[in-house]
């Protein structure tokens, strides 16, 4: 990359999330600059402080002074860098800007704020997946989107707002259970993909979802009576639980809806194939595509000037 | 107690759990002459060795040379002390001594054998709680028994025979979530009992059967929202694990059946409350019991004549 490109840019984009950061030098037109990334997430930077780690990256990227810096995710929760109080539900997602707050620190830093939904009957947060929501939706968008991890959202957009969301502890309940509960005996950590195994996994979930916490159990029966092997386990538990957590989505939202999916990598493919195979049409997006995309957005409104 | 009842003795029944031993010296009438219990499970013994363990705890009894040992429970898996081979469903409960197995050690020791289901759409296992079915069913019992704990049992018996059987992950999910998920911050250990979380916890579960896994997650974001209060997580949380196993059972087997809940203490309570709750009309027996009962059975099957 040319360093005279640097002379093109407009903000610096940050997703600072639980235990990752990253950060992009963008130009005015939206092209991506330079890249840096780390491991000093929120809980790294909770002991460490915050505004050394983004000055080190900023350093890393060749940022002009007085480039001004976007953040979305946990850097903004309460246990965060500053607190950006969560919008409330329903929201348009063209507003975010508007919740952003300023950090007091050096240069013009702001962190966009997360959405809250203030049910006392389906209470729910995120924080960093509505940047995502934006950077993949157009103004009107109705559907819903599916964002897979550990903490998995599905969202329904209603006409550019967001009208409510479901949090699935889908990744977080795969690491605990492959860790510390009898499942170690189960699955091997970090084994091949087992496509088999996955399918069989998320038809068993996907035909009995209220059956969870025994399909569990039958992992660890099936293989102490030889029908399945250890190798297969990670695969089968992946699919038990993302079935579970779509065939509860499917009953709630509907599979004849526009479903976007954001997601990358492997997990991104499992959930494609898992989705097909739930009736769902999705299109898919990139995850880091679309915090970018959405910062971006966010930046327009905040900074309009110098785009 | 005089110890010259001991004079009465017939045999020594064991229950030797994963984490636990408890042995009872009985009388030939049934009657308990004396009790030894420890912390010397299967966990334990597989580094330590199992038979030195049992003479520790024969002696504490004061049990007479040559009393003859009946053993139920983990000491009979293949991890265990000798391996008492499962016997498969559907099999008839009084046909559980038929499988005990002899240990080749000092005296007439033996252990009786676990069930297994040997389906491989429905597999599952179960070692120990065979013994307490026996305990607390009539040779002609027709209905269900509820057996909670770690690895809560369901089991559908039909005319004194298992006709087929389903293990719920309950009471290992709510240490391992609670524990090592971000549940941790939403759950106090060791919390006093608060009634109407649990209740409203149990409610949730029961009313969306499918929704566990991102009722999971409300639990922390109701508290992150301010629309419930720390103290109250771990009941709430056992609401909902509960909850989410009685509705699955109930789908499966059925309310309309004369239910026996094998409980005890604090967890039986819970239980006897969620089973109320879900329109079951259960009739409960003590844990412990139930497994002596089911010991004497059976010893009374393979030392008849001592009896």
């Amino acid at each position: 990359m040319n360093p005279a490109d640097k002379s093109k840019t407009a903000f610096v984009a940050v997703d600072w999330g639980t235990s990752s950061f990253r950060a992009w030098l963008m130009a005015s037109d939206g092209t991506e600059l330079a890249e840096s990334r780390g491991s000093e997430g929120m809980l790294h930077c909770a002991t460490s402080g915050f505004a050394p780690v983004l000055r080190a990256h900023l350093a890393k990227l060749g940022a002009p002074a007085d480039t001004p810096v976007l953040i979305c995710g946990m850097a903004g929760a309460r246990q965060g860098w500053v607190e950006a109080p969560y919008l409330h539900t329903p929201t348009r997602l063209d507003a975010l800007h508007a919740g952003a707050i300023r950090v007091d620190t050096d240069g013009d830093v702001r962190i966009l704020p997360g959405l809250a939904q203030a049910r006392p009957d389906q209470p729910d947060v995120m924080r960093g997946e509505e940047t995502q929501l934006l950077g993949v939706t157009e103004p009107d968008f109705t559907g819903v989107v599916c964002i897979p991890g550990t903490h998995s959202k599905w969202i329904r957009i209603d006409n550019g707002a967001v009208a409510e969301f479901a949090t699935y502890m889908t990744g977080e309940l795969f690491a605990v259970v492959s860790e510390h509960s009898i499942l170690k005996h189960a699955v091997e950590p970090a084994a091949a993909e087992d496509n088999t195994a996955f399918a069989s996994g998320l038809a068993t979930a996907l035909s009995s979802p209220t059956s969870l916490t025994s399909a569990l159990f039958r992992l660890r029966a099936a293989q102490l009576l030889g029908y399945e092997q250890r190798p297969g386990g990670a695969a089968r538990l992946s699919g038990l639980l993302i079935g579970s957590e779509i065939a509860d989505a499917r009953a709630r939202f509907g599979v004849n809806v526009p479903l976007r999916l954001i997601a990358a990598g492997r997990l991104g493919g499992l959930y494609r194939e898992a989705l097909a195979a739930s009736g769902f049409n999705a299109s898919e997006c990139d995850a880091e595509q679309a915090s970018r995309r959405g910062l971006i957005k966010a930046a327009r409104q905040i900074w309009g000037a110098r785009f």
